[in-house]
């Protein structure tokens, strides 16, 4: 690990402003303000895996249940439609006709969990494609190039993410490169310019596994690069919550208050008001795509299954608690009829409905960070947001 | 065959008006008036076989592409979700929140095409379900019962449809059966009430395989039975284009001008023109849903398909000519890598630019009708919607 602190030169054009904090838990609230929106935290990011968020019209994310940023994954692009489409058409933006700001995650995470026969050495990994099992080779310099031409706003660094469980010698390996990753990453990523004619911004990411003394150093060491966001990434891979939030706890304290933090791929609704209140501001997760793509449906009065012969003849709304158009219009009965059948419209209907309850339950903790009465919210909602109905 | 005309009283609240006719053809418009609404004919009727139209919201269907009219499928929504389900929810228009006029196919093509182990018999079928196995019954009398049940505001009576080719004999003795079931059917309707408060109303199918004579005596049959409207089954079963418009002019000829003719299950955009010139007012087909979902566009430009490497670059519209939002606000790159992706939107993307373009082409016609220019523009167009591009 190169000792000697590096700066990134673009930060200035990202205005994080800390708006609220909690007295009773780290939970604050916040806004990015970047080019293409103000994104108001604590915030959840939609996944649009290969530049679409699964079963969501473009139109429904940013009208119906009004989504501020959502992710794109730089492994997904890369290998479709690729990048020689996304820079003739300037950009996942005009490509998929998303407006507002989106989130490029570098990769990692995929390489590791899809592609087939990876390696990893110091310069890069090369791996199969998992559709064509064609070879590939990233490198933390390409990767940076990629999302550079995706066009996204926020660029995740080029990482490795351990698996759970982890042997302490493989995590201090692993974290000690990518932290030599990241500084080959803002070096690419400050001899480049932004791409299309909108500002881009690097996030660092802590590694570390459970390990609370390489979390440490990651956490200082990612800080001291100055980034405009940090992130904090290799949990939710099978950790217990417990440990799950203890390094979260421990990274957030030493990640510096004026900047966003990110905590990527969490998680329940349990978990990320837990998180909140460890001072997370960002997530993202495919639990709510996924999960309501199978049937599971997150609502402001608890988990249900919908396959569940109880709904069969509930002719009741999903979820008058919350304001989108599926959540009211469509019955639960009619819900678990279209999933039994097998119909697209089902997949559809639950991914509205779950978005629509997660960007519900941050903004609901936003107003209560900012009504000073969040700890107590967050533990009646616990309550409620695990209940089997 | 009981020869006695059969008067069904139940007749009048459907309002069925000529609002033009074409000079050069037998091309018709027309308005029909129920309660739930009124539709426009030629009228383009989108399937919602099991109570979706698949990959497509309601509002869509309503405030996107317009739908006057949307068909049911008397066999699926039997089998699920179940008769008792709809009749406890209030009907189908309930149960899936479509609010406008509502047609639902009888279920006899489906037994004959989907069902195992059908058994056909005097008194109606024998089948097994082709979801779990289960043994049911169907009878010209259950089945205005389930339609009544599931509150379609226009029903049709039970069929047998002939396959392709059929002998002379075999489509001799099923018109016969037909004949009689739809005597049953009659009987049945008028000894019933409307379901839910709302008027319905029943069509006779005209039967007879592809011989002209037996197409004959079914089309005066059918007629003398003096329903609110008449449909021709038993077409678009895999018989030459030729064929279908044979018969077609045919029926027409003798069924009467001024009730509302359905040729059921037609077709390519050039059947459904070249039926419109024939005197046909209502269509149903499962091309531009299925087709869609398999990536093939129908578009005011032509036909293409979506996963042909051509279109990978191209950031065009999917379809300018078209007013609705998908047609307009993806573009065709984006359509053919969310189609090579194997991505839900996909689906829903296609469909909603294949119905906006059936629904279209009709209302094309209807002015083309009324300005008295129907048949240079139907000569015009179908040059253009058979192109492949």
């Amino acid at each position: 690990m190169n000792a000697k602190p590096y700066f990134c030169d673009h930060t200035t054009g990202m205005k994080f402003r800390l708006t609220a904090t909690d007295p009773g838990t780290k939970a604050r609230t916040g806004e990015i303000k970047i080019e293409r929106g103000t994104i108001q935290t604590p915030v959840f990011m939609p996944v649009g895996t290969a530049g679409s968020v699964k079963a969501v019209h473009n139109r429904e994310l940013e009208e119906d249940i009004d989504s501020e940023i959502i992710l794109g994954n730089t492994y997904h692009l890369y290998l479709r439609p690729g990048i020689d489409v996304l820079r003739e058409c300037g950009g996942l933006h005009k490509f998929s006709g998303w407006k507002r700001p989106l989130l490029t995650d570098s990769g990692g995470y995929q390489v590791y969990s899809l592609a087939e026969n990876r390696r990893i050495h110091e310069e890069g990994v090369t791996f199969r494609s998992h559709i064509d099992g064609s070879s590939h080779h990233f490198t933390p310099e390409s990767v940076i190039d990629i999302q550079r031409a995706i066009g996204a706003d926020i660029i995740m660094a080029f990482d490795e993410c351990t698996p759970y469980p982890c042997d302490y010698d493989y995590a201090r390996k692993s974290m000690d490169l990518t932290h030599r990753w990241l500084i080959r990453c803002a070096d690419r990523f400050n001899a480049t310019e932004p791409a299309y004619g909108h500002d881009q911004y690097l996030f660092g990411i802590v590694q570390g596994s459970v390990y609370k003394d390489l979390r440490k150093i990651s956490a200082e060491t990612v800080s001291d690069r100055h980034l405009p966001g940090n992130a904090i990434g290799g949990l939710s891979v099978g950790e217990p919550a417990e440990v799950m939030y203890e390094i979260t706890e421990e990274v957030c304290h030493i990640l510096p208050a004026d900047k966003p933090r990110y905590l990527m791929g969490v998680g329940t609704p349990e978990n990320i008001l837990e998180c909140i209140s460890l001072g997370i501001d960002m997530f993202d997760c495919v639990i709510p795509t996924r999960n309501g793509r199978n049937g599971m449906l997150f609502t402001t009065a608890g988990i249900l299954n919908i396959r569940n012969e109880k709904w069969k003849n509930d002719f009741s709304p999903i979820d008058p608690g919350l304001d989108g158009y599926a959540s009211n219009f469509y019955s639960k009965a009619y819900l678990r009829h279209l999933v039994m059948n097998k119909e697209i419209l089902a997949s559809q209907i639950a991914t509205l409905q779950n978005l629509g309850f997660y960007h519900w339950l941050v903004r609901q903790a936003r107003t209560h960070i900012e009504d000073g009465t969040f700890l107590d919210w967050k533990k009646s909602m616990t309550g409620i947001i695990s209940k089997r109905l």
